[in-house]
């Protein structure tokens, strides 16, 4: 049988225990598991940015893989654990909206509240769930015990509002949504929102981030002028902002939340 | 065969060559093994640091597993390599008390001085035994070669002084040992140190932390009030200081040393 | 069949979702393998960084290895997609000269444009050949697609210049190519090109970097006084600048390009 991959997103960082201790647990559960990091440096208690990085990495999993996602700012408290079936995957996390992005594009889907203690590990601490629940359940889980085994089905999981555009004619509201290790900026901009630019003859258009002015969108880096602040889709499928071997989000001082503005002039 | 895990505690970084190049050399003595990092980030040279990564990890690994410890400012000098077998575990490092907590806990335990060269990577440099000796010791230890056959049993392996608190009557002088990425505060007080407050009816009580006063001992981060630092017993068993979505370290400007009081009124 | 070794070297960071969704990408295709990270830490863009961890770390690969190294600046231009045979490992890389130090040592050598769409992920993006083409690829390769399916051999790959010393009688003018995590500068020069020092009645000499001078060659860090700079041969084999549980690259503010000038003395 193959061996299955559990993926593992936090905040927790890499200079603590924290993430060793979990996959010690998976593994002592289960040591025919391949782990995988996507990350542990989302910012601490981001939820939003723990929802795009399991967002953004899931649709290059294969059927089957398990998403241990711990984005908890509330643990300890009444919040749920739970475990989503979702596009042939798997994804275990706190019930606060870390896995939103998978509900907006994946439905219909099962989600169920994690309730089965005989999997945990106990006695289940109040501050590292990471460790006691949602460790061992994704350890279980890749071991092929049934998702049903874990918990009833629930309908209100919890969504955080994930970010759009608002766009009233050739005006366009929207907002960068992260800042990569480059410096590129993503929007919340895909390109069904903006079909005139994305075309053999886009339309006049010019994209306004602090009172700066983008006007060209380009396939790809090497296309641009020396620091020259250029729009493109990005390999995610949302409008990015970049600048050749540079910083887009110094260049322009942007952050996660930052306005983006696109105007598009209607064709003469 | 279950395959054997080995994990890398270190002072590398991640930027670097170094542990790449410690994998490689044990995956080309034993390709059937999981690697786990459990952080490569301990400050340089800091064997307290390196002794709390490793003591807060084991306890949730397997039966078996092989953790490679490599915190070393004394490479290259006479200190030794050791080979440690503890709670079923074993652990590959040098003979600088990064083991310490494993000491502690785990005794009986057998330690042996590393001498059999013939498992090193020859000629063994003077600044890198992570790769000539420390890796390709844990690999062939993880292909089944018994502990004995790596050198002789040894009773004079070096243990730093860990921090203890010292009770007087109702006055309790403890220390900071660690900061976690969250900003909360590992102190050295356990459980067993402040038995009258960790009971169902506390003793009244005031920790104090550079001049600041902490009052309230919680189960939980949920139960807090905004920013207010609090006291709770950590998921390893200490007791620790944090503040609900912030960093208590930052609060009340601490670091691994800053002096941790603790008053207990006598019931009355 | 024992499992294949893919190791990763990027500039990607890992904050983000780059690197796992390599990871996802390769497992989807051959899940029999093992992923090894050296590094996600290059600087963004800097080839010749690069092309020394990759050149630093694989000596150390058993034969079979597949080297994945994205730094990639010229994504999405006409740059190549390249596959080189050598040592008995592979590499698998765009064509911008990050191999430039495989190409040095392990002549001949076999090197090939990668054209088989095939095995690409389709459609390509102009933006992540890490994720569309340098993955998928490896991942094929390392189920056995024999290398010559990928692409046609070429010999005008691109190499890089590697600074390389030069010496006029007794003065050798080098320079620092890289400052590890602990501070310790590595030269580019190597033992050959100092023999009068690497002996055992080394000629007089003095090295002088930032107008501070430095004259003694030491085994290891354990030999040095106190915040002394001194001179080792690493563990690499380079002339390395070293200080005892200190940064030499802070005592003597040194970074990557600085020159490093060595007087040597005739022996009287």
């Amino acid at each position: 049988m193959a061996r299955r991959v559990i993926t593992l997103g936090t905040d927790f960082g890499v200079a603590d225990h924290f993430v060793g201790v979990m996959k010690g647990v998976i593994l002592k559960i289960n040591s025919e598991v391949d782990l995988v990091d996507l990350s542990h440096q989302v910012n601490s208690f981001d939820i939003l940015q723990g929802a795009l990085l399991v967002g953004l990495s899931y649709p290059y999993f294969a059927a089957g893989t398990i998403h241990l996602v711990v984005v908890d700012p509330g643990v300890g408290s009444a919040r749920r654990p739970i475990l989503v079936c979702a596009a042939g995957q798997f994804f275990v996390a706190p019930d606060n909206g870390v896995l939103s992005l998978v509900y907006e594009r994946e439905q219909p889907l099962e989600a169920r509240h994690i309730t089965a203690d005989r999997y945990f590990l106990n006695p289940v601490s109040s501050t590292f769930h990471g460790r006691d629940i949602f460790a061992p359940v994704a350890a279980w889980l890749s071991r092929g015990v049934p998702a049903a085994d874990f918990g009833e089905l629930i309908e209100d999981y919890v969504r955080i509002p994930f970010p759009r555009p608002t766009r009233v004619k050739g005006l366009l509201r929207a907002s960068v949504i992260k800042i990569d290790k480059f410096g590129n900026m993503l929007t919340n901009i895909t390109a069904q929102d903006i079909p005139e630019l994305i075309s053999e003859r886009p339309a006049p258009f010019k994209i306004v981030i602090n009172q700066r002015e983008i006007t060209r969108l380009l396939r790809s880096f090497a296309e641009a002028s020396a620091s020259e602040a250029f729009g493109y889709v990005g390999s995610s499928g949302f409008l990015e902002i970049g600048v050749n071997r540079g910083s887009a989000a110094r260049v322009l001082d942007a952050a996660p939340g930052t306005e983006v503005i696109v105007l598009i002039s209607e064709r003469s």
